[in-house]
Parts: C-alpha cells; sequence; structure tokens
C-alpha cells in the first residue's frame, strides 16, 4: 500500500494532492506542523502531540482551530493506511489568500495529514552510533513554535549529511548548545544526563519528555543547563531523541570519537528504558 | 484582466495553479523570492532585483538555477499581462520531494510568476503619511537571504494592522531598530538620514540602495548607524520604503506624532528625488 493522503477533507491519490500556490504556508510559511509515529498500529504520545500543536497554533493566532477534529482526522488517515509502524505528517496552515503580508481572521485553514511506512525511514539509522556535525544556530527565537519556517534546519542537516554525518546540532551566539536541527540532543558527563532546560530557544521535544521521565523513574541524575560547544565535544555520552529516532546514541561529533567510540552506558539504559515504555504502551500525559 | 501566474514553464488559470503538497516551499520554505514593479509598462529596478535574487538562490545552495532564464520568464510573463502598472511576485523553491529534512541537490526547481495590477494595492496606501507600531525582532539571523521563512514578519505585520498602524518596526534584542516587517525604515534626526548598516540582521533592499544613491546625489546628509529605539520615537522624520511604498512618510509611532506629525522636509525631498528617478527610468546598477 502507498502512502495515505488526506488533504482538506478527503483522501486523495497522490497525483491529486496540490495546493492552491496562494496557500499562505506556500508563500510565508504561515503554518505549523507535527510528526507522529504508531508501534504495531497504535498511535504513540498522541495526546502529548496534540498539546503541543494547540499551543503552536495559538501561538502563530490559529487557536480556534479545533485540535480534538485534528485528532480524529490523524486517526482515521491511519486507520486506512494499514501500516503497523506508520509515520504521520500534519500540517496546518493558515489558509489561501491572494498573496499579502497580513492574514484576515477568516480563513479556512488548509489541513494535511500524510501516512507513510517508517520502515524503510528506520532501516537507514545507524542504532549502534550515529554522527553529528555542530553548526551556528541561525533560527528564529522562537524555535519552540513548531512552525514550517525550517530552511535554516534543512541547511543545516543537509550540510551534516553531505559532509557524511548524520545530522546537525546547533550552537547559539554564546556558544551553548540549542538542539539539533531535526531532533534534540543530549550529553552525559559523569553519569549524569544534561539537556537544554526549555525555552523559546528549543523545541519541547516529546522523546524529550520521556528520557526525562524514564531518568527520573530509573533514578538517573539528569539536570537541564545548558552547555557549552567545548563542553559538549568532550561529554562522555552524546544521543539524539526523536520521535522517529528514539533514542539514539552519538558515537562521533565533529569527526571526533566521544567517549570510547561506543554507545555509553547511561545511553544504554535510556534506550531500553524507552523500548520499555514503548512495550507498555507507557506514553499518558503526567502532570 | 485577471492577474497572469506562470508555474514551472506555462501561463495558468488560477483554478490550475497548484502544487504538490511535497513542493519543499510548502514543507520547509525553502524558498527565495523578489517582488518588483512595472512603472508604465516598463519593469523597474530588474537587475538590482537579479542580482539581489542570484545572491539569495547562492546562499540557499540553489547557486545553480539560471537567473537569466529567471529574467526572461519575468518578462514574458511582465509583457502577458498588460498591466502598465503591476507588480510582480517571483518563487523559487528547491523542488519536489517527498517529504525529508536532506534535500538531493537533482530537484527541478518550482518556479512561480504572479503579475496583477498595483493600482489597488497603491490606493491601500496614504501617501501623506503612514503609521508605524513597533515589535521585537524574533526573525532569523540571515534576513539578508529573500527566503519564504516569513512568519514572524507576517504576524507582526498583523499584529500593526489589527492595532491600527500600517506596518511594524522591528528592534532587536539590544534595542536598536534593524528594518520593518515588509519594507525598510529610515528616521531623521538634524536633518541627516539614519539607516541600519548593511547585513544579516536585514534585507539589502532595493529602495533603500535608491535612497542612498539620491541623497549622495543631492547633497542630503545620511548615515549608516544603528539608531536604538529609543532615538528611533524620538526621530524628527521616519519614513518607510519599499517597491511599493517607494519613499512614503511616517508621521506615527507607537501611537505617538513623528515631529509635527506631518510629513516633513527630508522626507519629502526623498519622495520627490525618487519620483524623478521613475520619471528618468534611472534605475541602472551603480558599481
Amino acid at each position: 500500500m502507498p502512502e495515505v493522503i488526506y488533504l482538506n477533507g478527503q483522501f486523495v491519490e497522490p497525483e491529486h494532492a496540490v495546493i492552491s500556490i496562494n496557500d499562505r504556508g506556500f508563500l510565508f510559511g504561515d503554518a505549523v506542523y507535527e510528526a507522529l509515529r504508531s508501534y504495531d498500529g497504535r498511535l504513540w504520545a498522541m495526546e502529548r502531540h496534540l498539546r503541543r500543536l494547540r499551543r503552536s497554533l495559538q501561538e502563530i493566532d490559529m487557536g480556534y482551530v479545533d485540535v480534538n477534529i485534528i485528532a480524529e482526522v490523524i486517526e482515521r488517515a491511519h486507520r486506512r493506511s494499514e501500516f503497523p509502524n506508520a509515520s504521520v505528517y500534519l500540517q496546518i496552515t493558515r489558509g489561501v489568500q491572494p498573496r499579502k503580508h497580513a492574514y484576515t481572521h477568516d480563513l479556512v485553514p488548509t489541513v494535511l495529514v500524510m501516512v507513510r511506512d517508517i520502515t524503510p525511514m528506520l532501516a537507514r539509522i545507524n542504532w549502534e552510533g550515529e554522527s553529528v556535525m555542530t553548526a551556528p544556530d541561525v533560527r528564529w527565537k522562537r524555535c519552540d513554535i513548531k512552525s514550517t519556517n525550517l530552511l535554516p534546519n534543512i541547511l543545516a542537516h543537509t550540510m551534516a549529511i553531505d559532509g557524511g554525518a548524520h545530522e546537525a546540532v546547533f550552537y547559539d551566539a554564546e556558544g551553548y548548545v540549542t538542539e539539533a536541527a531535526s531532533m534534540t540532543v543530549f550529553c552525559v558527563e559523569k553519569r549524569c544526563v544534561l539537556t537544554t532546560p526549555l525555552g523559546e530557544d528549543i523545541l519541547p521535544s516529546i522523546t524529550r519528555q520521556f528520557v526525562v521521565e524514564i531518568a527520573a523513574d530509573e533514578g538517573m541524575p539528569l539536570r537541564e543547563e545548558r552547555v557549552s560547544l567545548e563542553r559538549f565535544r568532550k561529554a562522555g555520552e552524546v544521543f539524539l531523541a526523536s520521535t522517529s529516532h528514539e533514542v539514539c546514541p552519538v558515537t562521533k561529533v565533529d569527526g571526533r570519537p566521544v567517549g570510547d567510540g561506543t554507545a555509553g552506558p547511561v545511553t544504554r539504559m535510556l534506550v531500553e528504558g524507552f523500548k520499555k515504555r514503548v512495550a507498555a504502551a507507557d506514553d499518558g500525559v503526567r502532570e
């Protein structure tokens, strides 16, 4: 079965999956998105993604979108796909309007859901340890909003890929690591996990939430603390986290091995801890 | 005659002016653009816009696009429109690819040109003096690239419109004015025109170039200097500049009158100087 595409109220074949050139998502990046996945036919962390979506919409003045209806659309599209392990991409734009910067408040949002088999993508990941390249973070100051203004992300990410790495890790103007171009990143110092504090400079990553919860459950030390690029490069362990990559070891930063060049013990515990949560379907929101 | 739309090799009716949902312009804002206008059937400052376009393309790793071919397309679309005074919008995206962050280097760019009658838009401008609202500049650090990552711009601009003003003027984290959300902005202190120095924080505005040249030709003092929000608010004159707005007086900043609340003498001289350049079709690139 090919991908499933839902666009503005109906399921469409790829060749009919088109939007107007006057869609503000196309002209201005006036849009937010979410990317989910399923395990064995069950959508993972749906409620958490919907909460983040609701917040993104509010922050771009689209709080009027009914996220419950969006949730139904996601579930319908996912069921229709029949992939046991699917990636689900959702994008909501402000809608279609002859091009001008100012939007009116009466536009009908464009809603796109794409469901694909995630297996081919997972096969490209090196689960024993990926390599990353560092790059200056030139993104806007509201990276907590999951918007489609992703030009700096895709430029840095592609530069990393072209340089033989898997992902780019951003550092800000003060030299502190923020997050990766399409994922979040952690390092480990003296067995303590370090992660950038939530703020307007990073996305509140769902898998980051799970890592924080697993560390707490397992009694592993974890601190939310800004880490300089220098410290990051010397860290004993580094790992990435995202919906698709779960917890994924990093064994090379800027061409140099991390620690002894293999996945470290803290990372491995978190990899296992995440797998246990998935096996138990334990993805509910904790207050 | 309605608008003229050129899309990927052909002229199309508005209802057929559609792009794939997998266009990277739609998914990632992976695109650059230009906005030109014509006077009496002649495209204004074409060579300057093409230079800026070439640079934008290079900076987003699309230097392979042949800008001479783009120029022909713009000219064909403009001729076809028959509007004596047209706005010409050009957008080039990296192309269509199943969604993933990393792009490949073999994509066929999407090329869109839209030509509209600019008259209705010009009728909405208050040529005697617009009002502006100031807003924090949360944009990315490469505003010198004319990309479609415009979410912070359209949010600030619409907030200004909704607040009864015409445009938003950005100030950076250090409190210095950068530029306006869709235009450039100047102020005048003791008859000296002040403008933000070119850099990665502002777009190299074409109309800004003309203002600098006119000031030099007329022997008017002009300094490229960062101006704090405090100084900006106390300036004797303020004006906007853009392709559509030419040189346009600002008579209100954040609800307070600028100077005596009418367009000042320096602004008026520049308004006239710009009109003279247009009348003389004097838009060639100066080295």
